[in-house]
């Protein structure tokens, strides 16, 4: 059998490697690229060129920024006593969406798996526990994702800050906006209902 | 809002012009990429750079080749006289999979469809006609797909060669191996029943 040219074969064998794209979806991106106009193809060529070069982490929240410090920590209009510590990069910007978040983010770039080698140390604890006393934080928001992995990566950053003058919050879980009562499953349903706020009325 | 850096965005931007790639998939791919090995960033920018600038069209079927025939057509063991017809480069895989067609293609890039400015010269069809010529082509095999512009594209083929002494044929549409008679639509199982075999027993 024939296959496609080695460097065709070589496009395809390397979006393969990225998650969610199987053998179909690389060879569909791959073709679209040949397809389309070849200065597109060298475009993303050297969008993700300069993006490897470029891009490192935010000395004080770990965040993704192209120079030592990001926007958002270098950003004098934010509270700088408040943290809310996320898993990854992306989280970010699902809190941004909303507008109503002002403080700093600390990404921990994973939650506590021993088995894939995250420790304490790989989540930069030690680093967002100098930050707290360096910055006098006053509150901790952890948001980590609310399953098994994010929730004992809560619970540990919560022990391990235990002491130090700052107050540590978890986000809400619940039923989501939208979500129907009927098909949320125990666990969400148990959390709505230790998490139920007092309706106050004027 | 904050947004991702500038080169974040960019690949996100470029990844999204792809199609099946929406705003999740594209910051999906582009978070994947930096979460690995850099190393690995490059070598899949380098893959599209080259691929970009090393192939180009078969002069004698249209496939992509990196030189100016492809590896089908320079082959000598393939049948010279035989030539499948078919819409995508991709589609030249499918059947080189089955392993038991042993002709050449051509490719059309596209179907028939004045809407997108898809004409018979754009499908390379004079191309075709001056290769039946040259080869003194036995049978062609038209492989669209089986849909309205295949078919369209099929029955233009088909009217176009009439006259030269070349067969013409067109793939069998039927159900599918696996396939559920019960949940045929109504165009296949008209198709599956006029194409219908005999059963020769010995």
């Amino acid at each position: 059998m024939k296959g496609y040219p080695d460097s065709i074969q070589r496009v395809v064998d390397n979006f393969r490697k990225l998650p969610g794209i199987g053998a179909k979806s690389a060879e569909r991106l791959a073709f679209a690229l040949l397809k389309r106009r070849r200065e597109e193809a060298v475009r993303l060529s050297d969008a993700i060129r300069e993006m490897a070069g470029s891009i490192g982490y935010c000395e004080q929240c770990r965040n993704y920024t192209e120079g030592t410090c990001c926007s958002i920590c270098s950003d004098k209009g934010r509270d700088k006593q408040l943290i809310c510590v996320v898993e990854q990069p992306e989280d970010v910007l699902a809190i941004e969406r909303v507008g109503e978040f002002t403080g700093l983010y600390f990404i921990l770039h994973g939650s506590i798996s021993p088995l894939d080698g995250l420790g304490p140390e790989e989540l930069g604890l030690e680093k967002l526990e100098a930050l707290i006393d360096q910055l006098e934080i006053r509150e901790i928001i952890i948001a980590t994702n609310p399953n098994v992995a994010g929730e004992a990566t809560a619970i540990y950053i919560a022990r391990r800050l235990k002491g130090k003058p700052v107050q540590v919050s978890r986000i809400a879980l619940g039923i989501p906006a939208g979500g129907n009562i009927g098909y949320a499953d125990e666990v969400t349903m148990m959390r709505a209902l230790e998490g139920r706020t007092r309706i106050i009325l004027e």
